[in-house]
């Protein structure tokens, strides 16, 4: 069964289409992926949604339907580009773009978490025929979960047939390990955020370099610079490290404050050696979650990395001296596509609802109970897909 | 089939629940009916997001599942009250809030139509463990229509057995006609706004009583004055009037901008008389909408009315002596409830949907064809449904 999964990220660069084959007790593989950007326009549209700034409530619902039209341009753009019909594909799930993510504090007054993701679904319905199934995170928070992350659903799918302990470790903004234990099931899967991913390291590179580059291409910055032992030493007692799992960070603990603060307290420390610093302590970061958090209780054989963090060739490089008994690989070594595990993600989760499989998973999300997720659009192909998905 | 139907309407007074039974060739009747109202902090809330003031989006985002609960609740109430099993209940229809919506416009530049109903529908399956089918309106704007009116697809299925021409005259804010020729087909129904409803009425009241009063009491205020007939004729001449079906207005044009206006204008004029007129306006825009494009064409023997207006009886008795070859009705003479007929269609679109029959009108809302309406939330009953609805 062929499936479509859209996805845009927080940073709103563009949206990731990925085509799939859902096939056996849950086999997925990909057939044909593509990241489609936002005009410039967009992406500030966007971008402005998602901030502090107050908005017309018009413009919220603009947005929502001119988003909507963009990812179903996207996915009509990718069936093309992969020469695939459009009656081939007997499903979508999108997830949106997340312009508000508010988890529950269980702080007092105890605060209930609520989500918006908008991208108008009914558009991708009705521009593609194909039912679509769309905003997966509000029924996990119904259920008092923190609507993520819920990408581990796929991470489990994809590598729990291994046959030893294996971990996922994604490294965009902020860096997240996904872990399956050794012949372990769903429930057991132990996901958290580690703590910065990329965010810390683009942002102060972007300032150093006066807005001309907003990352350290392959690392080669932090590779030329020396890491600064006193700094990294305090920069590793962020009590965010401390925390118990599962756990989950933010712009508001590793953006651009905490950029701009260690800027100001590091104004004489030589470029390269700050970028080196902060490029050791995202790694220290990441391997301190396995060493504090999975290896005391479980055996851990391979670590598979992904996300924008890979193409840092010194952040990479840095993680596997940290944790020598472990072997990191990547997505590739395993024929998939980096870029386009969160959009895989989104096409099982509106493959699982629609076979009435529950596809959160409590023990990471928080939530109560597992719950069928998302909302289906039906498209033309709806009676045909009941009666596919009854037998 | 026992099917919910939740509403709340523009005014945001409170949440209208309706518990029907569906059975047969679309046979709908109503077993129970009540209307929970805001709280004054909420409904605050609801119509401030519903301005044009600036809002963080996180009070969007936090609003939308606020009001996820108390549609929840809502429904929770009324089943505990009219004693029935959450078990019995198959299906939940939920319109939502509308906080905006923005027609489709066909003038240049071509603005294409977005529309924004929030109560997270998400809550309300995992609260009840019901599917949920909520947010109507989006699909059939993705078509091409205005995603309104929608409730047609009740009176007709309610009316058109009748063997005879019948319309649905409903006052609410505004005032709208459903039109069911004899032995129509469901693509023959012809519905659109007629012009002012209670609002200008309320409006004007509402000044001339300086806040004290929001309505006239069974339009006993309008009885005690005289119709200005050289104002009556003025207002007559309102282009709107004029304009062919399928047409729709609001705020903009008969709203409070409009009813001060009349008072400044107007302001040597016996309140009664002012009043008087104002009512009289309401009945003629409404009478002249079936003798300008109804009657010519059509016979047309009974006029259901609905909505608060019914309970004007200056208005209704001028409406009636103004079409005297016509019987005006209210829902009750057919043991219908007034109040819940829009909660009651939103239950039974619903019910279409899960039953993959679309349920828009595309001759009265202007869409390009004919769509399954709704986001379906699958909630605990959800297989049970699909095997029940496959047969």
């Amino acid at each position: 069964m062929k499936v479509i999964g859209l996805m845009s990220g927080t940073s709103a660069d563009g949206i990731g289409v990925a085509l799939v084959d859902i096939h056996g007790k849950t086999q997925i593989s990909l057939l044909a992926f593509k990241t489609y950007p936002f005009s410039t326009e967009l992406k500030k549209m966007i971008l402005l949604a998602s901030s502090h700034e107050k908005l017309a409530v018009d413009e919220i619902c603009r947005l929502n339907f001119l988003l909507g039209e963009e990812f179903s341009k996207a996915t009509l753009r990718l069936c093309k580009e992969a020469k695939v019909s459009l009656k081939d594909i007997a499903l979508i799930g999108s997830h949106g773009q997340t312009i508000k993510h508010l988890p529950p504090k269980s702080t007092k007054p105890i605060q209930f978490g609520s989500t918006l993701q908008i991208g108008e679904p009914s558009l991708i319905s009705e521009r593609t025929g194909i039912t679509t199934i769309a905003d997966f995170r509000p029924r996990d928070m119904a259920a008092g979960g923190h609507g993520a992350p819920l990408a581990p659903y796929l991470h489990y799918h994809l590598f729990h047939s291994l046959g030893y302990g294996v971990a996922v470790q994604n490294i965009g903004g902020i860096s997240n390990l996904t872990f399956i234990p050794k012949n372990g099931k769903l429930n057991q899967v132990i996901a958290f955020d580690t703590g910065p991913g990329n965010m810390l390291i683009d942002a102060i590179v972007f300032e150093l370099t006066h807005k001309k580059s907003s990352y350290d291409d392959e690392g080669r910055w932090a590779a030329r610079g020396k890491v600064n032992k006193r700094l990294l030493g305090r920069l590793m007692q962020h009590p965010f490290l401390k925390r118990k799992p599962p756990k989950s960070t933010g712009r508001e603990e590793f953006g651009i404050f905490f950029a701009h603060q260690l800027m100001r307290e590091n104004k004489n420390m030589k470029k390269e050696d700050l970028i080196a610093t902060i490029t050791a302590f995202t790694a220290h970061s990441i391997a301190e979650s396995y060493g504090r958090f999975i290896m005391p209780k479980f055996s851990l054989k391979e670590i598979i990395v992904g996300g924008g963090g890979v193409k840092n060739k010194t952040l990479f490089s840095m993680v596997q001296r940290l944790l020598p008994s472990i072997q990191l690989k990547r997505f590739e070594d395993f024929s998939l596509n980096s870029d386009a595990i969160e959009a895989m993600a989104f096409a099982l989760l509106a493959h699982e609802t629609m076979k009435n499989v529950p596809s959160n998973i409590p023990n990471v999300t928080g939530a109560r109970h597992a719950v069928l997720l998302g909302k289906i659009i039906p498209g033309n192909n709806f009676k045909k897909l009941l009666l596919s998905f009854k037998s």
